[in-house]
């Protein structure tokens, strides 16, 4: 990995720093922050803007550029790459080391007096715009907004915008037509008296409308903003995606039976003026929603009075809970993934990247496959401990006898998204990494049937992920679960399984999260045991207080590798779970395997689904 | 219980609301606290206006006085008790249910135009006036500090604030000279740059200058405040008190050898005044601790650009992490509160009353005791079920052998504090309650067992103390353990164990928190085991990333009566801690009530303690 050449990007970008073409004044620093302007996790090519800059393409950090210095913060997953990525005209800001400062700070220490420090308020979020705010003039500089994107300004080449074709999802796929989603999202503004609410995450638009694109790899979303009035609907996106008839159909551009649900299409960068037009009108009791992720530039429109911000809209509150439609969806999904017969021993030259192909390359068979859900982690020994590693031709190694082989990978089908995680060995595993996985695999089993109270929040049940790594010194230093769209975002909030937070909305039926606890043991091996499981109602011997109990349904039925099951280490419950796991794999997926007529893979999952003592 | 006749007192706090004595302007609504000036959990009789003006004396409670109305909010816990103590001159608001208006949107709805509400300043903490303020002002109205006390204006024969003697702490009991505390936390303001602490918590300045009082029942404490500067010293007491020639010569009141450890006696309420002069002498870049819980009136003497609010003191961290001295001393405590020997059967009449009386006569009679904790819950079958009960003659119960019976006491010494709780029962428990005793003693031993890395914060063991409850469909309604003081309060900081908080500080060896997992059936009986447990090193087969782990040592040690236990219904490992529990009873409280020829005392241990299988 050589750097990224930087010094003639940097002069000309603070050549634009101080060209009266893009801003009235000079200023004397700009930020470069990841994101798009949609909060969005991954990000389309348009957008790496802080790639473009510093030559770093992790998937977290901020680049600031003064008239004298350029820095970088990222955290700990990607000090390695930073370093190798970017050239001496970087800094890089190592985040959660004590020595390093935050940008804040750093910004005051070297600005000189009254400075102007430059931001793009349309991919810097309305709470950061306002630390950074106070920080600055606390110090005597300002925080300007500039509305040209310096980077675009000098990106010589920079990719268009996607506009990819949409794709309508039907009944069959969502279980309710979009109109009874903005109905039921009306109610919701009603009930709260809310006026308007400005859409501007990309999952929660695509899944309001009962619409997919693929603008961002892996998400099947697409570039757009809504405004949903208690009467009226409109949504910015470009033009030329609603030519297609099918499109015009489904959101019955060309009828207006129904004026409340007629909807008004508007250009993507019209957002700014009509919020702007909707916000002159305003009454004096109206209230508008927006997320407290917003950008700057979208939640400034908003007047502070009539400003709500929300941390979780009801369109992601309501998405989080998927109907019956979508949880059979899930479940289809689930068993058209199990790629994992393609893998049962290794014969040849098998590599990181040649196991990661093939599995991509048996999904892309299955009925519905429309790509994967994230960048597929294929990873052996010392490779394995890298958590968020991604084969490359320079590290990629071969499956072996010897070493533990981990993957994680998923995908998106029409009918809904899939992310699993195994950890195999095609040889004999050592003494110590059966023991590791065992205790990772307990705690998998300690999520996945633990019963907890309606109401209960996802974070409360991350230590019982723990208590098995805990009780022999062990332990990992990533949250246990994340929230699962349904063929949409594989990472989607408002629920997780995570000691990280404490703001996770509680668990309800319905939802869905991933059971991923984990150990790594650096420059040796990794291990991870993950499903996507689904929450459901659960009968008890008691109910205190009637509040009704939870549990979880794994929806991912791939088996766990027994050779690496340290039995005795397993108490009957656990070993009982595991067994009537692996029954059930063998029914769902069996079942399917054989009417697919692949009878290795059927031969594959018999063998792997033995019952242990 | 008949309520309080308030008819009178509202017709004279409303005439001084108008009083030019108190002061300048009228205010149409008057806000009444219900804590003192120093954050205190307990407090003393002549800060209780609160119930002074309402008649309700529960713990949690704040009234609001307007020209027409008056108004009382508190929580679930005391909904019954509020409503049979007040007359019906108050409205009880109800805090937690979804009609019930928050204060401000009830002042707001019912102020005219322009109001002034007031408020002793002394009695509100800065953040919660400002919140009131902001919301207030939004609505046109004004939240103005009061300096006199309205209720105090009003309130014919109220309580002096005491002034009790003072009891030196030696290094015998303390470890650690107030000069060497005062030293180190010195060297914490350099490292932070800060110039001057603000100490307003009682059991700070207590655990501080190694001094105690009897100001507050239950909490060995005194009134008083402390500026500490990085060479200077200031302690507001009662100026009385320093008469006293131990106190005097603890304090090294009459001898000057070090400088900076010479102590500034003044009296109580010219902390005001000091700090006053304190921040017009500030320079520039002087940073002033204070916590975010302090009063208003000291908040805002500090100019906003010096202070520094913080959730934890140095002094609440230091305090939490007991030294070798003071867990011994803990530890002399436990073994001398087993006073349960007194209750192996009931013979004749024994009510709640008399059975806390006869638990409170056999403390008193051990070393070094105090005083106690706090009351003693003491309650017989349905009673068991109301958390905060306290027996009252109205209430009182008589112990039988058909009914559990369980009971939260503890007591202070001059070496310690205890806590602790336990449920037995004289006759045949049912199925049901042995069922829920054996789940809330899994729960139990699943957090006194844990082991955790070092830096792990006390809310993630929560849930262990609940899974066992949770498989049956059962749970409770409180945190399952707090932070408990050295020979001071039995509720302090920072560390904890609930699934309420987020911000608890990480749990450290040395530490000392309850572990009090219950289960309530109203109508019907109450179950919790409580003991007080030490954090610990505790070593394990792995080590990873050279963390380290903790776990906990029971410091109670008193029986769980085992005809209680369902033994099919626990682990071997579950079986394995209750027999070594029980061996540690017996050998270390065997060993005393051996010492003090407590022949009665000895048999029902050795009988309580007797193996399961």
């Amino acid at each position: 990995m050589s750097p990224k050449i930087t010094v003639e990007l940097l002069r000309q970008l603070r050549q634009a720093m101080k060209n009266s073409k893009y801003i009235a004044e000079p200023i004397q620093a700009y930020i470069v922050p990841s994101g798009d302007a949609h909060q969005s996790e991954y990000i389309s090519p348009c957008d790496c803007r802080r790639e473009f800059i510093c030559g770093f393409n992790g998937s977290a950090g901020i680049a600031i550029v003064t008239e004298q210095h350029a820095a970088m913060w990222t955290d700990g997953r990607y000090f390695l790459q930073a370093s190798q990525q970017m050239d001496n005209n970087w800094t890089l800001m190592k985040m959660g080391l004590k020595e390093t400062p935050s940008q804040e700070d750093w910004l005051i220490g070297i600005l000189p007096e009254n400075s102007r420090v430059g931001v793009d308020p349309w991919i810097i979020a309305a709470d950061q715009w306002k630390n950074m705010f106070k920080a600055l003039a606390g110090a005597g500089h300002s925080l300007v907004a500039v509305q040209d994107n310096l980077i675009d300004a000098i990106w010589d080449g920079r990719p268009h915008r996607p506009s990819t074709q949409l794709i309508t999802l039907g009944l069959r796929y969502t279980g309710l037509t979009w109109q009874d989603k903005v109905t039921a999202l009306r109610a919701k503004m009603s009930e709260r008296k809310i006026s308007w609410f400005v859409v501007t995450a990309l999952d929660e638009i695509a899944w309001l409308f009962n619409l997919r694109g693929s603008d961002i790899e892996y998400n099947p979303v697409f570039f757009a903003y809504a405004i949903v009035g208690l009467s009226t609907l409109r949504l910015f996106v470009d033009q030329k995606r609603l030519a297609d008839p099918a499109v015009r159909e489904h959101l019955q551009l060309d009828t207006t039976s129904q004026p409340e649900m007629s909807i008004q299409a508007a250009p993507y960068e019209s957002v700014y003026t009509e919020l702007l037009a909707i916000c002159a009108a305003l009454g004096p009791k109206d209230k508008v929603w927006i997320s407290d992720k917003a950008s700057c530039a979208l939640t400034q429109v908003i007047p502070k009075a009539h400003r709500t911000l929300i941390p979780y809209t009801p369109i992601c509150l309501a998405k989080a809970v998927k109907n019956a439609t979508e949880i059979e969806g899930m479940k289809m999904a689930h068993v058209s993934d199990v790629h994992f017969i393609n893998l049962q021993i290794p014969k040849g030259m098998v590599t990181e990247i040649s196991a990661a192909d093939k599995a991509e390359e048996y999904r892309s068979q299955q009925k519905d496959f429309v790509g994967l859900s994230f960048p597929t982690i294929s990873s052996v020994g010392p490779n394995g401990a890298i958590i968020h590693y991604r084969p490359l031709p320079e590290t990629n190694r071969t499956l072996s006898l010897n070493e533990l082989y981990l993957i994680d990978s998923g995908a998106q089908y029409m009918d809904g998204t899939t992310d699993v995680t195994r950890t195999v060995h095609f040889g004999t595993p050592s003494a110590f990494e059966k023991e590791c996985f065992t205790s990772v695999l307990k705690g998998h089993i300690a999520v996945s049937a633990a019963v907890f109270p309606n109401g209960t929040k996802g974070h409360l049940l991350d230590s019982f992920a723990r208590a098995a790594l805990w009780d022999s010194g062990l332990d990992y230093l990533h949250g246990t679960g994340h929230g699962v769209g349904c063929f949409l975002n594989v990472h989607e909030g408002p629920c997780g399984i995570s000691y990280k937070t404490f703001a996770d909305e509680p668990l309800e039926a319905g939802m869905i999260v991933s059971d991923e606890p984990g150990y790594y043991e650096d420059g040796s091996f990794g291990i991870r045991i993950e499903n996507v499981v689904l929450v459901v109602p659960t009968k008890t011997k008691h109910n205190y207080r009637n509040r009704g109990s939870l549990t979880f349904e794994p929806l991912t039925l791939v088996p766990i590798q027994l050779k690496m099951i340290d039995t005795d280490q397993l108490t009957k419950r656990e070993r009982d779970w595991v067994n009537e796991y692996h029954r059930k794999c063998r029914e769902v997926v069996g079942t399917e395997l054989e009417r697919q007529g692949r009878k290795d893979g059927l031969d594959w999952l018999i063998r792997e689904t033995q019952p242990i003592l």
